[in-house]
């Protein structure tokens, strides 16, 4: 018999590998689960808070207008297809069959693979008008993609997340988050996890992404929610709550009654990583575990 | 006031558009219905079948493996990036910020997103080892992206597909298709669905795909429930019912107990089709849907 650590034994268990690192197959068992953190987190969304649900994919230029290509163009996917005439195409095929790499001969669809939850909010929030007076709220979730493969256990390349969405008054945004911060310490607790909540930065690019992080950090920008997932390292970062200050406001022109920038926060749920992290602490088999938790999902 | 023909009414009422055609943010409306839509399919299905959930993207590899290059190179979507040192990724960035294409400097991921639910299922199939002599069953669902940019609101570039796999004998197989085709046209009839079902072919590229498809409609590989969703035009495929014959045993080795290829088979439920569907026949709230819709769907 194979000798597996920890962390592969419950990829095994919960997952089926679909021949590239970070993608996986899920199983009934844990989709169960993430339907049940999806239930429980609609359960608590913010009074007043409008449901949008996006697909996977976005408009490239939308993103290329938030700055995500200067900060994490590591991490983007954009969607190549083959253009052109059927007789390009067919050419383009050809060669392919003659061992060359078609995906050579693509070019962008002007589509490029989420890579957060709520960038494609801030553009359709613009379309609203004058932000209002109490401010703006959004449910929204996707499934993301960033180009980082691993076979780590709480980093896959295609990812769930869930994020509820601030816009309004830097009061009101700050407001949004320090209540988030208080609320999300809560629910993990009650999920039986073991937590601990630190500043944090993005990981922006390049020397001048240290910069940029290391002003993330010294302004409190950004705060994670980490948990322990793997079995060796640190704990794993399963919620963010961020301050935007006015990025996406000036980008889109959200402007408050006053005339001012509106300025936008996020708190986000990894749900791929709150799933791992939950059978990760409590067992590969949901019947094993608390009955709190499992009376607080309601896989009763 | 803008007048607006019926289907962009709809569309304006369901969704928001991204920036691209074909690509929607969906209303809490739509998403409930998708999801009433989601657990309707769970109750029928199959005794015995396995449940696995697919991300948005898949093995390159693994999809050419299987042909689709070949047979659909004009909607094929791969995922690309920026790869190489720090310093190449920063030159790209750089050139992006002076008004040059930052997609040319990408290649592949490995990665393409999912043309439809099935794809990855025979691989994962082909590990189990010998087809046991019941065959084996799957359901299985995605997010798909085909490329075809469209304003149609029965043709969207990122949309949700569900499918029920059958892989055995032929016998097996015939049986398993021919029992859905009935169980097909009962549960639209009880969503209040018109319908008729033709026999159809796949949009095959090329020259060679025509004879391709004169095939498939000849040898009745391929059949389509047909509802009227578009206000113009005819009925939209919303379901489809197909026989691969032995393509994907032969191409991932699935063998039956004595020693022939295995065949397969599909039923696969186009859902925001069958959403939108829903919506075109019933009206764009569904508290006016008819009871007998609503009960069906677990909407009260």
């Amino acid at each position: 018999m194979r000798t597996l650590t920890k962390d592969r034994a419950l990829v095994e268990k919960l997952f089926h590998p679909m021949g590239v690192d970070g993608v996986y197959a899920r199983s009934q068992q844990y989709e169960d689960v993430v339907q049940a953190l999806q239930a429980l987190i609609s359960r608590r969304r913010p009074a007043g808070a409008e449901v949008l649900r996006f697909p996977p994919v976005m408009s490239g230029r939308q993103l290329e207008k938030q700055g995500y290509l200067n900060s994490f163009p590591q991490l983007l996917g954009c969607v190549c297809c083959l253009h052109g005439s059927d007789a390009e195409i067919g050419a383009a095929v050809e060669e392919a069959n003659r061992g060359a790499d078609w995906t050579l001969q693509t070019s962008s669809a002007d589509l490029v693979l989420s890579p957060a939850a709520c960038y494609p909010v801030y553009p359709l929030a613009a379309e609203r008008g004058t932000v209002p007076e109490n401010g703006l709220l959004f449910d929204v979730a996707a499934d993301c993609f960033r180009h980082e493969p691993s076979r780590d256990i709480d980093r896959f390349q295609s990812f769930r997340m869930r994020e509820f969405v601030c816009i309004g008054s830097p009061a009101k945004v700050a407001t949004f988050r320090d209540e988030w911060m208080v609320s999300a310490v809560s629910l993990a607790a009650d999920l039986g996890l073991p937590q601990e909540m630190d500043r944090a930065s993005d990981p922006f690019f390049g020397r001048v992404g240290q910069l940029m992080a290391a002003n993330q950090v010294e302004q409190a920008l950004k705060f994670e929610l980490l948990i322990p997932v793997r079995s060796e390292g640190g704990p794993t970062a399963c919620m963010s709550f961020n301050y935007h200050r006015d990025h996406f406001g000036k980008t889109w022109t959200l402007v408050q009654e006053d005339g001012e920038t509106a300025h936008s926060g996020c708190v986000a749920f990894g749900i791929d990583r709150l799933a791992v992290a939950l059978f990760a602490n409590h067992g590969t088999d949901t019947g094993d575990w608390p009955e709190s938790v499992r009376a607080l999902l309601r896989l009763n």
